[in-house]
């Protein structure tokens, strides 16, 4: 029996060191915590100062330094400042009693974005005018940010003036704004984010890698509002974010901008919607790609790949941006010509017809006759015609991250803004009200502002 | 010095016996005259019947008669014989005096193509009555067309009524439609798209074979009209085929279809301009697909491979149709349907647009003071916007086949059609005709025919 016992042991023991050689084996396959390199410096959380995590992370910080410098446009955008109201005149009238008619650029890239809302002309720096422009101004300006909103909270970030605020912010857009620095992982940063999807249902720490590659863009490239005295900034998504449940949201709110003088329409503006442009079934979303796919697509430099954090029209480098997924870039970059030209006649056509409806509300508002009823309805046609048409103008890419969406949206704003034409003509019964092609007619046309 | 000739004698004698067995192995490799078959039966120039045809390409042939029962519908289309006025009796409105507000069926497979045209309660077949059916109606219904071209030319094939030309017709639409049966190559068979193509200074003779896989059907799927007194076969193509080219086209010819009833509109009917609609910069027609690429597949039965003659919806088949260049078909028709409930709901709008102008032009035509210049500036917008959307409406993909151009279109249709409603208002001094919704309001709404 000895011999056996003696045997078996022997056995087990045989077992016990093939199964640990295993379990070792596979262990050492498995990918560890730690990525290939060792951090040189270690950055503290929310860590403002981009060019710190830009000693471990080299070709990123790198790239994203050319955001400072690459001022290149395309045929509909790009990266230069151009003036949208020198560009298409129409929107100075479009604008009027906002500060957007007096002055409206086109966007630079991600490191000039402190310096630009420093110095754009829309500001207003007395604290005395309660029409001065509020600390919220810079959400989406600063990799300081997610430092201060931790600090102090974004209830006390908004309730600041710009000015006030601006003493505690030194940097642009930087790491901090979509990473963890322990991890480096992709986070929401901004509240008003988090709030929003939470309005929603949606908890994004449950989000996969290639999803964070699109919401964290949704930090600022979204739809929002600044809400009550607070200017609590605020996304109007709690119906979801498709245009008519964005509609929905602030037709319930009563919320406004500005009000269209004369028309006294209370109007609201658009913003930078792309996330909820680009997530309403576009065929570039629903086939699982993300925006840092095309505007971050992975290069090499040496045997380094990474992912570039120069974000620009992939319009400038179609063969890194597209080429990841489509053979031929110099077709596609026609094929997105051809979509941009035909977004950008339509829209034209609608605003057309908004200036058309403006003049007739504001003709009729000047008449102490008017039916009041009639009045308030086209003026609610106005403010939705207009919300609808600076949703695809304001959306920075021409409709070609939703081609389709964005047509279809124009239409609907060109029959809504006609409807509110009809009806001011109806309020105070004059068929003058009904006359077509204003702007074309303007003689002399609006001059840009100085 | 003989050994040597003799040697050098040898040596050629040996090069050139090498050179002689290369060149023969060569010309053994190249691809013969014929193809791997021998025809079985030989099958005269513009033969009619297709089953003769069919024997020497059974693969083909077979799946050409599928055509008569692949009664199999999509979401918006496919081939049973759905009724368009059933389904959506706003157009049961828009042709109103009109055969097809009698009957609009949509469309069977090609082997049906000549039962239902002899079905169809939009004949007239009274050969004294001046509006009778002419026998131009059967030239996109029958493979009897060329020979019959051919014998008698198309202005007196033009010319006999319907029931006389019927006579000499007993083939659907079949191979002599599309093919050259000595060569078996594609060709134009319909003189009034050689005449169409002439007249843009293009020789269809020059064009490559995968051009010709669109061509071909351009035999049928566009837009023509009958033009003077003897119906002749035209399509509108001497400006182009971007459909503002049509419309200038039209508007100096002075064509119209039928006058509305009423309203006085001198109305246009499109078609079903595919070819128009596809070729004006689609993505799939830039990229280089032709129209049997996807209606037309490649498929395999055991060794042999061929263009399956079975022509219906590619989202019946997507594996076949989409497969050969979208890898993912599942997400191919998800994404078909996004776009076609766009492109449907906006069409929609558009018709609600313009029966409201319907109705005000048909009140304003119905006031003996109005005035009549701006009356017929209503009638000549409401002529253009009912053409853009029967444009889109007409065509056989629910705007598929180019989704921006599909509502490109319709955004600047229903602009015209509120301009048209304006006008007719003006004309008469009536703000009543600014109503707009006016067909949601219909109570009761309009019942489809008997």
């Amino acid at each position: 029996m000895k011999k056996y016992t003696t045997l078996i042991l022997v056995g087990i023991i045989l077992l016990l060191s093939a199964v640990l050689v295993g379990v070792l084996t596979f262990m050492k396959n498995q990918p560890t915590q730690e990525r290939a390199f060792q951090p040189l410096v270690e950055v503290k959380p929310m860590e403002p100062d981009s060019s710190i995590w830009g000693q471990n992370f080299p070709n990123q910080y790198s790239t994203l330094l050319k955001t400072k410098t690459n001022n290149v446009d395309t045929t509909y955008g790009g990266s230069s400042q151009f003036s949208w109201l020198e560009r298409d005149p129409r929107q100075l009238i479009l604008f009027a009693g906002y500060p957007f008619s007096k002055d409206y650029n086109d966007d630079r890239g991600h490191a000039n974005a402190l310096d630009d809302v420093r110095a754009t002309k829309r500001l207003n720096l007395n604290p005395d005018d309660p029409k001065h422009t509020p600390g919220t101004c810079y959400s989406c300006k600063s990799s300081n940010n997610p430092a201060l909103w931790d600090e102090m909270g974004m209830e006390q970030f908004d309730k600041l003036s710009f000015a006030e605020l601006g003493e505690h912010i030194q940097q642009p857009i930087g790491c901090a704004n979509c990473h963890e620095a322990e991890t480096m992982r992709l986070i929401v940063t901004n509240p008003a984010l988090e709030e929003a999807l939470q309005a929603q249902g949606k908890d994004w720490t449950t989000f996969t890698r290639q999803e964070m590659r699109t919401v964290v863009c949704a930090n600022c490239h979204v739809e929002y509002y600044f809400k009550g005295d607070g200017k609590y900034l605020t996304f109007p998504w709690a119906k979801g974010t498709e245009i008519h449940q964005i509609i929905s949201y602030y037709e319930e709110s009563g919320f406004k901008d500005w009000e269209y003088p004369d028309a006294k329409t209370p109007m609201l503006k658009a913003q930078h919607p792309e996330y909820e442009f680009f997530t309403a079934d576009s065929t570039h979303y629903k086939a699982g790609v993300s925006c840092a796919d095309c505007h971050m697509p992975y290069v090499s430099d040496g045997a380094a790949k990474y992912s570039t954090h120069d974000v620009h029209s992939p319009l400038l480098n179609p063969e890194q941006a597209c080429g990841q997924c489509h053979t031929d870039s110099e077709y596609v970059v026609r094929r997105v010509n051809v979509i941009q030209e035909q977004v950008a006649a339509t829209k034209e056509a609608t605003e057309n017809a908004i200036i058309d409806a403006i003049t007739a509300i504001k003709a009729a508002a000047a008449n102490a006759n008017a039916d009041a009823a009639l009045l308030d309805q086209a003026r609610n046609l106005h403010r939705k015609a207009q919300f609808m048409w600076d949703f695809v103008s304001a959306e920075n890419s021409t409709g070609f991250h939703n081609p389709e969406y964005a047509l279809k949206i124009l239409a609907e704003s060109t029959d809504l803004a006609r409807q509110a034409q009809m009806l001011a003509a109806q309020s105070v019964n004059d068929m003058s009200l009904l006359t077509t092609g204003v702007y074309e007619q303007m003689d002399p046309k609006p001059l840009p502002p100085e």
